[in-house]
């Protein structure tokens, strides 16, 4: 805690099983950082059946307006009044003291998994992670100076994951998680680590991509993030 | 049935509350198409408690590899021999027999609430919407000559969501959705129908979305789809 090259991580999973090739890159992730001295917590997500949908059971005590439930407005001030549902504030507790972000899923429809979505949906809440009202968003979100990084599988070759191929450009596909949800909230953002095709790709290749996760995590601390355009760039 | 002008619509409805904006908006699709002679069913996910995650609930009897769970296969497998969970068998048939499927939604971090990224994820799945393997996606994608479209409230402005805006360019954040996933299945998407910054604008423009998309609605039988390319663009 008190040596500033310690620093905390924490590792959202959300694949169904420890023994995939997913579990496999979350092991070596924790495995390779606690071994260089830093902390790791992890959310697993199906194993603590982490709840995706957004509703009434996530604020504790009365609702602001009881004829009309505005998600956004009764996460704002649940999150302001500590009345947050508990599942919710764990999760937001590991966040606050973390440095770094990773978020090891599998490519589900050109996205993230729904239990996944779930949690940017009900953690990365309005106040807490970002606010739009003050103008605390992008390079001025709450989440300025903690990193983050995609780890993802996909089914998909890198070819069809190409601009040209036939599942389109990945990064377009990212665009709205990493700039629209992650950025968003000020977080600097990683390339994303991409293990493409992992049931059609040779098994050497397999085990490369986890040397090559295991070799990229020894500096993931001095990368130099992706660069989006910055709140002062826009007219309000 | 006989009468080719009376067609089937599933209207799947993500939003927490009947009496919101995104509510009055499902009760304008259902009365209009009704008043027009065509059926409507609603999946109302939220009332419905709908099951967002993947999990090994939605496979009855005996899994294909109980060592490793892999989703896709287990899926795939599942809907072939009539063992898929019974919420997700619900969804299919009423799938199965839309000519036409709206989704009505908020959008959610540049994307679809976490709820209704479960109904893709857990319903639109391989062998029943596409197949790899045999080349069924695209327009050959076995969800050929059903239409889509998606109708979103969204809290950013119009600018907000331009290509210039700080949310950036809303067709490029519902890319993953209309082509990578809707497209993928074979749907015809019809351009989205947009109702920006629900909260922000005045009541008079909240009237006029109302009355665009019933209006729309008359003739969206006839609208000309979005263009995408064909599986036949792409090398194998
Ligand atoms: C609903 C849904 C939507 C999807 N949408 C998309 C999409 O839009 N685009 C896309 O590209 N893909 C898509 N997919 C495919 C999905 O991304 C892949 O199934 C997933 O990435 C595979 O990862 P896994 O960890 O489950 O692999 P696993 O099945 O666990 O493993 C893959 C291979 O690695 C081997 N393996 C496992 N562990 C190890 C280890 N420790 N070391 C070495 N080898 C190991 C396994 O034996 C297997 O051969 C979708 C899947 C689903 C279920
Ligand atoms: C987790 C989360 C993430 C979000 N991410 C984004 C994002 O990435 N981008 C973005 O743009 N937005 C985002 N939002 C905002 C969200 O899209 C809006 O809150 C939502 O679209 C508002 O729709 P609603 O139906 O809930 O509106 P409501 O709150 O129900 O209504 C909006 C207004 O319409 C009025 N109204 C209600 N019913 C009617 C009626 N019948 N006739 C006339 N007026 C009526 C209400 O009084 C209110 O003033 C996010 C919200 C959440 C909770
Ligand atoms: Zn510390
Ligand atoms: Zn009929």
């Amino acid at each position: 805690m008190c040596d500033p090259s310690q620093k905390h991580v924490l590792l959202v999973f959300a694949h169904q099983d420890g023994k995939s090739f997913n579990g496999a890159l979350k092991d070596t992730a924790i495995d390779t950082l606690r071994s260089l001295g830093h902390s790791v917590d992890v959310s697993d997500l199906y194993s603590q059946q982490f709840e995706p949908r957004a509703t009434k059971n996530d604020i504790r005590g009365p609702l602001q307006d009881p004829n009309l439930f505005n998600y956004s407005e009764e996460g704002r001030h649940a999150y302001r009044h500590n009345c947050q549902s508990l599942d919710i504030a764990n999760e937001t507790d590991k966040l606050k003291r973390a440095d770094l972000i990773i978020f090891q899923f599998p490519l589900y429809w050109s996205s993230v998994p729904a239990i996944l979505k779930g949690w940017f949906d009900r953690v990365l809440c309005d106040s807490f992670a970002f606010d739009f009202e003050s103008q605390n968003v992008l390079d001025q979100g709450f989440m300025k100076g903690k990193r983050t990084v995609l780890s993802l599988t996909t089914g998909c070759t890198r070819d069809m994951l190409s601009p040209t191929g036939l599942s389109s450009d990945i990064n377009v596909l990212l665009w709205p998680i990493q700039y629209g949800t992650l950025r968003m909230c000020g977080f600097d953002v990683l390339s994303p680590q991409i293990s493409y095709g992992t049931k059609l790709v040779e098994e050497p290749t397999r085990q490369q991509y986890i040397k090559d996760w295991k070799c990229r995590l020894q500096n993931i601390f001095s990368e130099e993030p992706l660069s989006f355009p910055k709140l002062s760039d826009f007219d309000h």
